[in-house]
């Protein structure tokens, strides 16, 4: 598809795509500083969970390299404290935190071999985070197959594409996967209120692979489902805790219970990483609440009068009951999530399964 | 509350408050011309299904004033022709042909009399329209007073106000009504894609009002019943089929989909004169396909890259099933809806019902 990566490491510089002015405009921001890089992803220059997670690692790579530390002790000390920035940007998607800590983890375990082996140490673990996200996004695809039909119409909510990712695309790449393998998948495309990501971003993608689509407003899929028929739902997710609730973007739940409702599928694409088992419910989930700006302006203008009061929940959860099944690089997770969760995570977690994808 | 009237009728003209351009402009236009009329209620300056049922019949009372005919029976023939015209604005709604029919009817009852009492009896008629819709909006909403609790947080779709009807408001009314008569009363407002007449209507009639609000996304509906609560759902209607199938802004089916799943009671606000007996179920209810660009466009910029399909049916039909009641003024009805709405209905169109409102 397009050579434009969401994110892109060279000589030095995180380079991000600015994904606040696609499709109009291809504007491509580059970070020296990680204070800088926690404000891109706080203002969504960078969004998707998978995608943030590797723009966290970078972040981390940026401070090492930023860092005077001479010594493992005190590199470890900056990293810790950037480490802390970079998390607080966004508490909703595990993969930041995932991300970090898989950097972190790695920078210790170099520490006795040096400040400067710790600094090549953080890179790598970056990079890695960075390849794997591509592999694991098509292993997704890939096993997913079994639960698309030919000339599927799926509804799709958000982006969880290329842009979302690191390449390739988690829900999207479901879709992409299809299209690739010849199956006449057509899109339904959620706008995805307040900012747009599938008017935006994910019908700019589908343009660009080719794939048949059809954008609708949020509260259009409940009517399509029931007058045009769809024949699978797939979303990306934020979180997903031990008992498979997801935290994904805000109307994925509306969503899941017009699914429900409707005897359509609901599948959540999701990468371990993005499973955490530390919680054992959707109600232990932060939801990031983001500036009512969002819901009351559209390019900077204002829709309601002036002085009105707007809630804007970044994020819903979607309890495990509505989830028909979750799509992982290790294999598809089917209720009681508890088990077939954990077990999934174990694998993706061993060498073998690391060889396997 | 505001002065400002969505139509009012003044020295042979029509005058109606642009309601596209509110609330950051206050813009009335005149019409002398029933095809213009027809146009206006097309692109929206009028909306709300009984406002553009009373648009329509002022209408009629231009085309009688611009009709050159000598005779009654020449008249009745412009008069038909300019209903034609005047009915294929908007399908959806049945106020417009309601309220047209009704036009007609009594033109034709005056026809004997001649042409000039002819032109009178279309001007007292669409006069008699006007007026009725405001008392049957205040009836409504005391009948709906015993289903709504003190302190009540209501969820509400698209705009049902002063500005949807020829003044107080149908669903509107009710939170209207509740708050009136002191019930804190709180209102969750869907902003309703894609022509935003929560976020750009329903909050400016509720900051004049006084009432508590809060504005979100369509999409977070569920999410806000599931994590604050709500007590009940109300909205408004363009169409109600003898089976209680009805049809509303699109997003409305998606929300009463939403109630359900949380047991939160669905209510619909239904002038009888919204009622459609003639029709068995919402299966037989035209849906209007409006223009892509009020997906694709917001404020006349373009949101997804060039050359997007978008889908856009302005309504969508919410089946009998998941409506609690339908509050008419007649009275409320509960399912078996066939039963209970014809009966509503026979009731508002005897004389004593009329007397009792």
């Amino acid at each position: 598809m397009n050579s434009l990566k969401s994110i892109a490491w060279s000589e030095g510089r995180l380079r991000l795509l600015d994904q606040r002015l696609l499709p109009h405009e291809v504007v491509f921001i580059d970070y020296v500083d990680h204070n800088d890089v926690a404000v891109g992803i706080r203002e969504m220059v960078v969004r998707g969970a998978p995608a943030i997670g590797a723009a966290g690692a970078y972040g981390l790579v940026l401070a090492a390299a930023a860092s005077t530390a001479g010594t493992a002790h005190d590199l470890q000390a900056d990293l810790d404290h950037a480490a802390a920035v970079l998390r607080a940007a966004r508490p909703t998607a595990v993969n930041l935190t995932w991300a970090i800590e898989r950097v972190i983890t790695r920078a210790a375990q170099a520490a006795a071999s040096g400040h400067q082996a710790m600094r090549a140490a953080v890179l790598a673990e970056a990079q890695a985070i960075q390849d794997e996200d591509v592999r694991v996004n098509r292993q997704i695809g890939l096993n997913a197959m079994p639960l698309v039909p030919d000339s599927a119409r799926i509804l799709h909510h958000c982006n969880t594409g290329s842009l979302a990712t690191c390449d390739y695309g988690t829900a999207l790449g479901i879709i992409r996967t299809a299209h690739e393998q010849g199956k006449r998948v057509q899109v339904y495309v959620d706008e995805t209120r307040p900012r747009l990501q599938g008017a935006r971003l994910t019908t700019w993608e589908l343009q660009q692979l080719q794939i048949p689509h059809t954008l609708i407003v949020d509260g259009a899929a409940a009517h399509i489902m029931r007058t045009q028929g769809v024949e699978l739902c797939v979303v990306g997710c934020d979180r997903v805790a031990a008992n498979g609730d997801t935290a994904n973007k805000i109307g994925t739940y509306h969503l899941a219970l017009a699914a429900a409702a409707h005897g359509v599928p609901f599948y959540v694409a999701a990468p371990t990483s993005t499973i955490d088992l530390s919680l054992s419910t959707g109600d232990n989930i932060e939801i990031e609440e983001r500036p009512a700006e969002e819901v009351t302006h559209i390019d900077g203008r204002p829709i309601p009068p002036e002085g009105i009061m707007a809630a804007n929940p970044a994020f819903d959860v979607t309890p495990a009951s509505y989830i028909t099944a979750i799509i992982t690089e290790a294999g598809i997770a089917y209720p009681p999530y508890i088990d077939s969760l954990a077990k999934l995570v174990g694998l993706a977690r061993t060498p073998a399964a690391s060889k396997a994808r």
